[in-house]
């Protein structure tokens, strides 16, 4: 027996409960469609373009970052569910080259079929 | 001579100073689309949809909304802007019946050809 496709609230939950425990590839792998959009301000500077594609380059854009950034003192308001979307504001302090730099942003996720087919990161 | 279209970021930042000035209304009908989109987590106890489509049913939407609430003391973080879209963090008071409510939210806007083809408004 399949399980029943997850509602928009029950994976912005599901997925919010794992980034707040610091499972955040975990969310990813469960939650990202094959073909997931995630797209960014503008380029990062590891080179990761603003706008990737399928879930083999998020899965390297997220292994990129991870192994050179530490997230610490993450706090969420949200999940806030408006239709098929859901919305975080995220604050953290991020820990890269020795240094520890606040940074607050609003996430924004795109669901259908109960996976996120877009993530896309609002700041500054 | 046609004006440019302007861009995201130009829509963005002159649709946020309008907001900033009270000029809601004139905001939209500046740079709604014939087609655009609006939704809300959940119908509004006035009776508008969650999901309201077409200009004219925006027009109906704010007037219904306007005729009955003040916004004061509003604040806006942002714009965000990521590629076609651009995000505002949200706080006013709202006044209505004699009382006044703090109220956050987080505004997400689509663009295209410089118009506003989509607003979501994300909040408890």
């Amino acid at each position: 027996m399949s399980e029943p496709t997850p509602t928009t609230a029950e994976v912005a939950a599901d997925f919010t409960g794992l980034w707040l425990a610091g499972e955040f590839r975990a969310a990813g792998e469960k939650y990202w469609a094959e073909d997931i959009v995630s797209v960014e301000p503008r380029a990062l500077p590891d080179g990761t373009g603003a706008e990737c594609r399928g879930i083999e380059a998020l899965r390297k854009k997220n292994l990129r970052w991870c192994s050179t950034h530490g997230i610490e003192d993450l706090s969420i308001d949200g999940p806030f569910v408006t239709g098929d979307h859901f919305a975080l504001f995220v604050d953290m302090l991020i820990a890269h080259a020795g240094q520890r730099t606040p940074h607050s942003e609003i996430a924004v996720f795109t669901v259908r079929d109960g996976r996120i087919v877009e993530e896309r990161f609002f700041y500054e």
